[in-house]
């Protein structure tokens, strides 16, 4: 295990923290990253200055960092209400160490340069994956460094965790959002609309479109339909389920997945199909749906694309979430300051009724690259809703609301100064 | 003036009253509809029954009215905070006079057999029409009826009012998700998402659109464009401006109207269906400006179509557009018992900074029909933004929030009953 300071003297010799957003930003990335910058502000013995990569590792890579020291404390606590990525988030995977050994070189490099002895990756799979590189190239470069990743996926398809911050948000949004709409196709559908679909994120697993369903407070109520990437789409049975549901109830409410695809695994919104308005495919399986509803039916239909509205939906965040990306913050910079390396804070549940849950250190070895998407016995065996295993698994995850404050009717959000620290590099990176 | 109670021996022999929703719904036409009802229940020496129709005035037609007096106090004042139309709604015009007789013949005799002397219809610009109708039609049957329009519509079209009971709660939430999504793309912008496209409402005036503008707090940030329906698309304009929006910021938020047109008048996105009042039926502009910019520019894009989220996410709704919506409610009851016929209650404004307002009666001739678009003084003289002055007017519109109460994560919205009247007709009516 890496040695987190260098004891001199009988004194700890605090060394600097690096900290990066990653991947796709949710609506409580910032709250981790303010567990993580109040915590390290507790530990001064241990943790110098905190760093972080503006837009994430490529921060890092091109010595781009920000002096997050400068950031008042009224700043680093309105994070905890600010939805996205305030330091920038970044899209880039490292490779793997043999094919770009140079990336983790030169991220050695700057982390050398800068004293950085910490490693905080906030991301998903790919960024757990990169955290346990950075480890292990520490270690082979002799440059001791403690790297520590923090969940965040609105996916929540990471393993081991209970589930991943940034998703009890989403799906809070999506469920009430589902509740509010389906109100309104139901007041709508006796001369107008009778088909409504939403489409939700989640390209591989489908826990976003599942939370869609805690839409409903009993069985036959809206959605009548999700769609789940785990299922392959079995279009008879759909448009069965779709008439069915306008005959009893007069209207049907349709989430689905972005991921959901043909028993070929071809994706429904890449099959070639025409939009709802006859025009080239332009991405969105939410009219895809809505236009084969009305070519089969003749249903009057209307769709929404949530889209980026769902992930930075702050508004409406999970009180449980916001919780919960907190306290893995919080838990990262515990776990390097008391020398583990290589790990990721895990939420475990400890019971369902009430939620009770703690955080655990699991090895980013065992994370890294491992996809948990919806289990069968979440699916109802219609493939079309989910059980009640499932709501039992979902509901603790939306409860209770954290408003952010509000000035002119709208969220207060804060903005960091984002103060760039000086390079002490004279090479460059390019990206 | 019609006479609202029929005199008889020195007592007002109450009349029962007729309550129905029109067109689109939205986040707080129920709380207009528990004004109405609340007051209702305040009179009853002039209002016996009150009986909603079931999908609107299509409740009417068929004599297939709700017993509202079965409703619990409770149910009705959850009304208050329970978007969509909890009696149902109806696209459904009624034609003129000369056009089609039978249905105002059809509605007075409805009205007749259940002793209905009061007419309370909650809808927009055609529904103010029908409302002024079925009072001529009353008067020249000879049949007392007294008629008042209640003001709804996410639009923000009426005239004469200083804004409609429902747009405050969509601008909120378009101006609250625009500031979200607008830090998510810029989280991003860096190495993935430079554009991001969010489709909003509103098919001839660019009141929802100009909303999204609130969510700058100053000149230069999100949105950096808006697309109005009263400013003709000027596609080389609109491209140097993501252009150098791009270049300058990183990034490009686009707010654009569903019924923004090409110079010759023609929808971007038409999807040549037409809705029961012979309206084009729009939806899908947003998908297509996105991807106009990547054919053009090269950028790479995210689209959001808000569609029925906006109009019933009561979650996030005004708390001025909740109380205006119930004050109109209220007024037409009071109007009503004074006796006022074919008149709607309208939103004065009295003061802009603090905002004070004051509800007053306009005579539905002068509303019926007529459409209020966004002034061009004011949208930005580049036709892309909204200036100081649509500011002023819309900030007080989205002031204040009025959260709904929450089970399991979820708000808790009410249903009624829906219990009938029993019919008194034998005879039945198409519509």
């Amino acid at each position: 295990m890496t040695k987190p300071g260098r004891k001199s003297g009988g004194n700890t010799k605090p060394r600097n923290a690096f900290y990066a957003q990653s991947g796709g930003v949710t609506a409580v990335i910032n709250a981790s990253a303010a567990g993580v910058i109040e915590t390290a502000r507790k530990y001064p013995r241990h943790i110098g200055k905190l760093y972080a990569g503006r837009h994430g590792i490529i921060g890092a890579l091109t010595e781009d960092l920000i002096d997050v020291g400068q950031e008042s404390n009224a700043t680093i606590r309105g994070l905890r209400h600010t939805p996205a990525g305030a330091f920038g988030s970044a899209r880039f995977k490292l490779k793997g160490l043999e094919q770009n050994r140079a990336e983790y070189e030169r991220l050695i490099e700057v982390f050398k340069a800068h004293d950085i002895g910490y490693f905080f990756y906030n991301g998903g799979n790919d960024s757990m994956d990169t955290a346990l590189k950075v480890s292990q190239i520490g270690e082979a470069m002799g440059y001791p460094i403690t790297c520590v990743g923090v969940p965040k996926t609105v996916d929540n398809d990471l393993p081991l965790t209970d589930c991943c911050p940034g998703f009890g948000s989403v799906a809070k949004y999506v469920a009430v959002s589902t509740r509010e709409a389906a109100l309104d196709v139901a007041s709508m559908a006796r001369t107008s609309t009778k088909i409504f679909v939403l489409e939700v994120m989640g390209r591989h697993a489908g826990w976003i479109a599942a939370a869609g369903g805690l839409a409903a407070r009993k069985s036959g109520e809206a959605p009548q339909i999700i769609l789940f990437p785990e299922i392959a789409f079995d279009k008879a049975a759909f448009m069965a389920r779709v008439k069915a549901s306008v005959e009893t109830q007069g209207y049907c409410v349709i989430v689905v997945s972005e991921g959901t695809r043909y028993p070929d695994g071809k994706f429904l919104a890449e099959a070639g199909t025409r939009d709802a308005f006859g025009h080239a495919q332009l991405g969105g399986v939410g009219p895809v749906v809505a236009n084969m509803v009305r070519e089969e039916l003749g249903y009057k239909y209307h769709w929404a694309v949530a889209d980026y509205l769902q992930r930075s939906a702050r508004h409406i965040a999970s009180k449980v979430d916001v919780e919960q990306a907190y306290a893995v913050g919080k838990a990262a910079v515990e776990y390097a300051v008391q020398g583990r390396n290589a790990v990721m804070p895990a939420i475990i549940r400890k019971s369902a009724r009430p939620y009770r849950w703690k955080i655990e250190p699991v090895p980013l070895s065992a994370v890294a690259n491992v996809e948990k998407t919806v289990p069968r016995n979440f699916i109802t065996a219609d493939g079309f809703g989910i059980t009640a295993a499932c709501r039992r698994y979902l509901e603790p995850l939306i409860a209770g609301e954290d408003y952010p404050p509000y000035v002119d009717g709208l969220p207060d959000y804060v903005r960091i100064k984002g103060k760039p620290v000086r390079r002490k590099l004279k090479s460059t990176f390019k990206v």
